[in-house]
């Protein structure tokens, strides 16, 4: 017997959660629900059925647990808890600061609707979070930092293209070598933002525009470039597309920290993502924690969850034992 | 009211332990168990007591947690079985091939005691366990690899000093770059012992020993040296004590995968320590799943666990919503 898997929503994160669904033996995608038509929306998998997202509710007692597939902004803080209501659910919520706000909205519903919820997986928040947690655990005494990239930035990237000239353009976000070393050291530096990343920015100027002008004002954008050594290169369309078409990222946590009587003996610990498609390794961790949202709500758990409250065991699909007697 | 934690044995890893556990606001060391004269062993905490091992069940009920330090090889699987039947117990056993036995004696007492009991905690088995099992959930269609070092190899260390003419000797475990940087590009290249590791010794010979027989008794010993590129230094017992006192280690866990339709896209996880102290590490990694089995028996869990059962919530001192708002 199959986890029966919904998919809500059908953009990136969406085909990338169909092919992870689908690399997994223990699970079967049902049905995805769209806001679109659903006879125009065309999917990979023969087997599932495409349906309106206004019918979702039609397949409650049918589907295990539902991927919920909206942006962080302004579909999944009321999706998600609509949607727990009714089924066991798993997000990818990223906005930091409002996560707390998230899990109240959702823990109310899941309690009210008896189902597993769980929030923020992904890598940051996910497996980033897992790693800081981890590091700060084992060496109380010590300090951590997060790097991202090298990667697309969306939101860099949309904030660039509506800059008054620009065509189209992706942004990279590229960790400073020289921080990076500093912390593995141990120092233990104070860095700023600036010190930290810099931005690189593929440009694509609709004809006859002002560079200088467009340079300038990506560059003193406020919250987006002002704070970051920014780079702004110009290029064509074709170059664009050839290039600049894919959607890596990754990044490191490191946590450096000492031990011992006084403080004597140093350790690092680091964890680093390479990203060839930032949704789809979204959507690998999307649906490890699926199944196990669906052995927590099967063992009788309700409520809101995030990736700190489920044991690493119930990711996989080998039982306790066997994972104890082999990759232990 | 803070955990009170018990010390069983008193070597390297039991005075970390110590230390990590005087690092932890939320534990008090209680009391350390020794089959020496306890009268002989002085302690660094003032506030515990040094008790004789054979007077450990005397302390039953005044104990959250016991921390096993014995050793894999011969202490281990008789300590852990005979303490989990009165107290939740915590150890690192290592010994790989014989988990799944260590597990059955220690989870058939600790029913029997209505305990909790985790073994195999360390990083190898341990953080790097948990690595391997995330990265495999994450990323089925994959390969891992772990490599260790550069450290120091107790086991080495002292298969060197029982080869004759030897006085004292310290043995690194060191990686080999070009297999590190092979298994990073994706390649899942097929690497013998050989091309992996490769071990540097130190050794300081006694006064007119043979040297070329000690350096060949040591390069082809079977199963510690023959398989590997082995290089023998001879120092003085200065240089030894001067350069080479040190215990430290760290590793790689690393693993590639691919995602997409048809595995276009590319990942790479890898997870890295550098530790300047083995057994201080492995203590504080002990330490915070000693908090760990002290909610777990709380909350009335019973039975053997490993570091895979674990949530990592249970790590913290921070309550899970705390950790949701602050690090997810």
């Amino acid at each position: 017997m199959k986890i029966r898997v919904g998919i809500f929503g059908y953009g990136n994160l969406a085909r990338g959660a169909e092919c992870a669904i689908n690399a997994s033996p223990d699970m079967e995608l049902v049905a995805v629900f769209t806001r679109r038509d659903p006879k125009s929306l065309k999917i990979a998998t023969e087997s599932a059925a495409v349906m309106s997202a206004d019918d979702v509710l039609s397949m409650k007692g049918k589907i295990d647990v539902m991927i919920v597939c909206g942006g962080s902004a302004t579909d999944l803080p009321h999706q998600t808890p609509m949607l727990a209501e009714h089924f066991n659910v798993i997000d990818s919520f990223d906005t930091h600061a409002k996560i707390g706000e998230h899990f109240a909205a959702v823990e109310g519903a899941a309690r009210k609707g008896g189902t597993v919820a769980l929030i923020s997986a992904g890598w940051d928040p996910g497996m980033f979070s897992l790693a800081r947690l981890y590091a700060e655990a084992v060496l109380p005494n010590g300090k951590d930092y997060t790097f991202w990239g090298k990667g697309v930035s969306q939101g860099h990237s949309d904030a660039i293209r509506r800059v008054e000239g620009v065509l189209d353009a992706k942004q990279y976000t590229v960790p400073v070598d020289a921080a990076l070393e500093a912390v593995r050291s141990g120092s233990c530096p104070e860095l700023s933002t600036r010190e930290k990343h810099t931005r690189e920015c593929y440009v694509v100027a609709k004809d006859g525009a002002d560079l200088k002008k467009i340079e300038n004002d990506i560059k003193t954008m406020p919250n987006y470039f002002a704070d970051y050594d920014t780079t702004v290169n110009f290029i064509t369309e074709e170059e664009l597309r050839e290039k600049h078409s894919g959607i890596p990222h990754g990044g490191f946590v490191i946590r450096t920290g000492r031990t011992g009587k006084n403080g004597e003996h140093s350790h690092v610990i680091e964890y680093s993502l390479k990203l060839d498609s930032n949704p789809e390794f979204t959507a690998s961790v999307i649906a490890a924690y699926a199944r196990a949202v669906f052995r927590m709500a099967k063992e009788g758990s309700v409520g809101c969850k995030s990736v700190f409250d489920v044991p690493p065991a119930y990711l996989s699909e080998k039982s306790s034992f066997e994972l104890m007697t082999s990759i232990l």
